[in-house]
């Protein structure tokens, strides 16, 4: 009596994840490179606010860049320029914004959108061209270590909505990710910083020598050296990249075992109003979970101390007073949500292995919490 | 100097479409076994006030089914009745409406969401459940021939935005499609008939012996028989299934060969306001594009009677007073742009096989315009 017929396909996605210098002066051909061959493609190009101030000459080079490459693309109206960090998710006219610059400028699934900036632009452009006619190409120039390490190479789109981090999104491949190391020049100390969590947060779940290595660099790194930098960023990047291609690049399953650290990260950015920025809350949410599985008996304190120590010399803070209180463990709770019911948090088994429970212990995470703190406060004393 | 890193995976997408009757009934397992084993999951339905009203009992069997599976599913919340037809995509209140929904009663990456409706409504509710958490499973409950042998079983979703025909959406796939045939008897003529237009198309363009078999039938078919109704849902959706799963599903190219007849037929409802039903547009776009075939001497004037002979029989029209003018080759123009650029539309080189080109003469579409109304005025005079 019922007939049942079985869909069933298989879509290959690819990008490449270029890592390059001064993207837009004539002699770098990546930006043409990964654009559609024999045509003149149409181009739109949405920049962050915090780019186009450090870099003021940045749209003219992007012009004249067109010019000289007149043949293979052309920029169908004025950049747009977008307010960098969350405030761009957060407050939903922004992505509508370039939503409505697609209907008025014609710009059709053939067309580029070019996102050039931090995380949280790349994320909200990306939402907007990936619900337009159903998906516009996009090329992501990530601007800073945090997003050309992490956020930029990966699948994810989305804008804050009903106060709640990523509510509305998709995930839907870039055309390609172009990380231009200049850009990093400029950033201030707590954003250049603050993107070498995620090396960090990655090298203590899946690789010891390369925490081992960020050990020995953490200085350097601190002190602004570029070389480290870049070995650092290309490394993670690719961890995240193998990641994602791994296993259930659509996050289809509930694990999600790169976020060691993510669950108290995002509830604590959204307790400090974004005061404390997303690496920097991503440094104490590896502090907090690592502090956690010590508590729990799993790795030492020695161990311990060596993810203080690497936080620490990297200039990061270990506690903010937004961990106080009940308002974390509702993190918690909002975290098992999005990850649909089922809770599944990263935690360390030993230095450079992560491994996946399904349950915290509240009276452990309040320790952790206090552990923190004593632990900040020691710091500050000596 | 430069550093690439190539991003490669597969994603694979399975999802059954079932027919079926009276799938609310105790007896009827495909709703449970559709849904991930092994635990109680949350569900939301959002039903099209079209059906909710033809089947005043439909909410209280759906309640008295999930008490009866209480260990497998529930009710998060009453059900959400929401517009039937195109107003439910053209007011972004609506999709809204469902996306506010997901947050006020924590519908997860985890949690269902059940559409029940005609197409416009699974697109719509498709669109909300798409974006809201980055996807949330969906169960496609088409209630209309038209969504049952061709929208609800495929993987897109849509709104309307800026006056535009699906202008905001995404490709994604439905957990599972449930099609029964019992919400097709109350259905008025007009929607009867509008769906199997749908399977007119993919005939002419893919398959003879099935528009043989539409000619045999379509009398029957224009009296309501059930058999041959059935019989013409299952081979479109079949065939509308394979042509998905055989080539881009997602559409990255140009090309959307299974198309035929629908340029003209977004245009001719968007300009008729929506009085003119899609299935009914499509039959014109049909008519429209089999005369132009015929006038670049592709098909005989004796083919082209054919498809207007099933096309009558059917009880479609010709013609509507909105083909005249400039407006219809407007749609031309902006189906270039939804399509990316290159136009891409599919014509008839014979009966059962379509062909596509790359260009269309406005003078010849004016001239099959003025076939078809001459031919519709003679029709009537008969």
């Amino acid at each position: 009596m019922n007939t049942i017929l079985q869909q069933s396909f298989s879509v290959s996605f690819q990008y490449p994840v270029c890592f390059t210098e001064d993207l837009f002066s004539f002699a770098n051909t990546q930006f043409v490179d990964v654009l559609e061959k024999g045509k003149l493609v149409k181009t739109y190009f949405v920049i962050d606010s915090g780019v186009s101030e450090a870099f003021p000459d940045l749209i003219s080079k992007i012009k004249s860049y067109a010019t000289h490459f007149k043949d293979r693309f052309f920029l169908c109206a004025e950049p747009l320029i977008v307010p960098g960090g969350e405030v761009c998710k957060n407050d939903p006219k922004v992505y509508h914004q370039v939503v409505e610059a697609t209907h008025e400028f014609g710009i059709d699934r053939h067309s580029y959108i070019v996102a050039i900036g931090g995380g949280a632009v790349l994320d909200m452009v990306g939402f907007a061209a990936a619900i337009s006619h159903r998906g516009i190409r996009l090329v992501r120039v990530p601007t800073t270590v945090l997003s050309q390490n992490d956020s930029g190479v990966g699948v994810k789109n989305s804008i804050n909505y009903f106060g709640k981090k990523n509510y509305l999104g998709t995930f839907t491949t870039p055309v390609a990710v172009l990380n231009d190391f200049n850009f990093l020049k400029t950033l201030d100390d707590r954003d250049w910083r603050a993107g070498i969590a995620e090396a960090l947060k990655v090298a203590l779940i899946k690789d010891l020598s390369f925490f081992e290595w960020l050990e020995k660099e953490a200085s350097a790194l601190s002190k602004r050296e570029m070389e480290p930098m870049k070995a650092q960023i290309i490394r993670c990047a690719q961890m995240h990249m193998d990641h994602i291609a791994g296993k259930d690049p659509f996050e289809f399953g509930s694990s999600r075992p790169l976020d060691f650290g993510h669950w108290a990260a995002h509830k604590l950015e959204h307790l400090s109003q974004y005061r404390v920025r997303h690496g920097e809350a991503v440094a104490i949410g590896i502090a907090l979970d690592s502090c956690y599985s010590h508590l729990l008996g799993w790795i030492s304190r020695e161990d311990l101390d060596r993810v203080f120590g690497v936080i620490r010399t990297l200039g990061f803070s270990l506690y903010e007073p937004e961990l106080s209180g009940e308002n974390l463990i509702q993190g918690l709770r909002e975290f098992q949500e999005h990850l649909g019911g089922k809770l599944t948090i990263m935690l360390l088994e030993k230095l450079g292995k992560g491994v996946e429970v399904h349950e915290m212990d509240e009276t452990l995470i309040r320790s952790a919490i206090q552990l923190l703190e004593e632990e900040n406060r020691t710091a500050k004393n000596h």
